[in-house]
């Protein structure tokens, strides 16, 4: 059994921790991203399937790849960003799962109910971005996620065999938290929870 | 600017961290499911919209109202838990859009493309489900996820009046890991991750 975290860690992981406008700029080392990706892969996922897959933009020439997907505020944070993640899932995950899940043959559940291949990608690749965004957060990054960029745009600049499709993106650095505006507000316990 | 947490937290969230089949008879406060909640929606969402909606089963009542949507292996699993939370997300989510992101009218963008409510409500739910499983064991519980079940047959008997839907659900406890098989395989760095 374990005990609860201490208050600070709290506070780092949820409380204190803000989706950050700006990063100070230091790079994110290779050696800090390999233990970002081993972190997010021991988390759970349906028939351990996995199926996120991350791309780590880096370069000049790729984050020129990834602009004209965003819009023109989240192309401003991207290019100054010194990482950013594009989210995706691999659309056949499923070829893996004898491996990854050796107890069940679910290769052949997902080959014979192909409907429920994207469904059970972007569900489960969402919540490997929910340990991606904690973890890295863990290792003293801040994050700054962007949904509603141009994914078609940036499937076909970055995976134009059509394998891995764009869920959405995270920029990751060292964060500025100087000119963060107010919190947003939270949806109170009664308006999203029940006990039953 | 924040530090890399230590390792031994590092090993509680991630590393060491594992699905459990069983748990201690020992139960979950109300207490400590409220942290849970409180801790869960203060991670980032598309919009702010926080779509996710959490339903925390403990009566006899509630688990064999569940119990009839669940395989074999799973409904034993519930039924000896000490709460099994429903991760459900709102079909009308985008209703409290003015309040949760006022900056811009994300109401009216959802209302004029439906299509995307649902792929939307269900890759933040299940983002906020990433979110629910580190914060549980940041709070020292056990996390025994499932997918799979019978979304249909638990949205009929949970939420007769269609608003909230079923997601998956997760088994919450303080965990006995003494009879844990040995941990899947997870994908190689290079079979998941491109750097560019």
């Amino acid at each position: 059994m374990t005990i609860p975290l201490p208050a600070a860690t709290l506070a780092q992981l949820f409380y204190d921790a803000r989706t950050v406008q700006r990063f100070a700029d230091i790079p994110v080392s290779r050696e800090t991203l390999t233990q970002l990706y081993d972190l997010v892969r021991h988390g759970p996922t349906g028939f351990n399937a996995q199926p996120a897959r991350f791309v780590f933009v880096e370069s000049v020439d790729a984050k020129a790849l990834l602009a004209p997907a965003l819009s023109a505020r989240n192309r401003e944070r991207v290019l100054a960003a010194p990482v950013t993640v594009l989210i995706a899932w691999d659309s056949r995950f499923h070829e893996t799962l004898p491996r990854l899940f050796p107890g069940f043959d679910a290769r052949s559940f997902f080959d014979s109910h192909p409907a429920l291949i994207e469904s059970s990608a972007t569900s489960n690749a969402a919540l490997q971005t929910g340990y991606l965004i904690l973890a890295a957060r863990a290792l003293g990054l801040a994050v700054a996620p962007m949904s509603g960029l141009d994914t078609t745009a940036v499937d076909a600049a970055f995976f134009p065999d059509g394998r891995w499709r764009t869920l959405w993106i995270a920029s990751l650095g060292y964060g500025l938290a100087d000119d963060l505006p107010p919190r947003l507000p939270r949806l109170a316990e009664d308006e999203a929870v029940l006990f039953r």
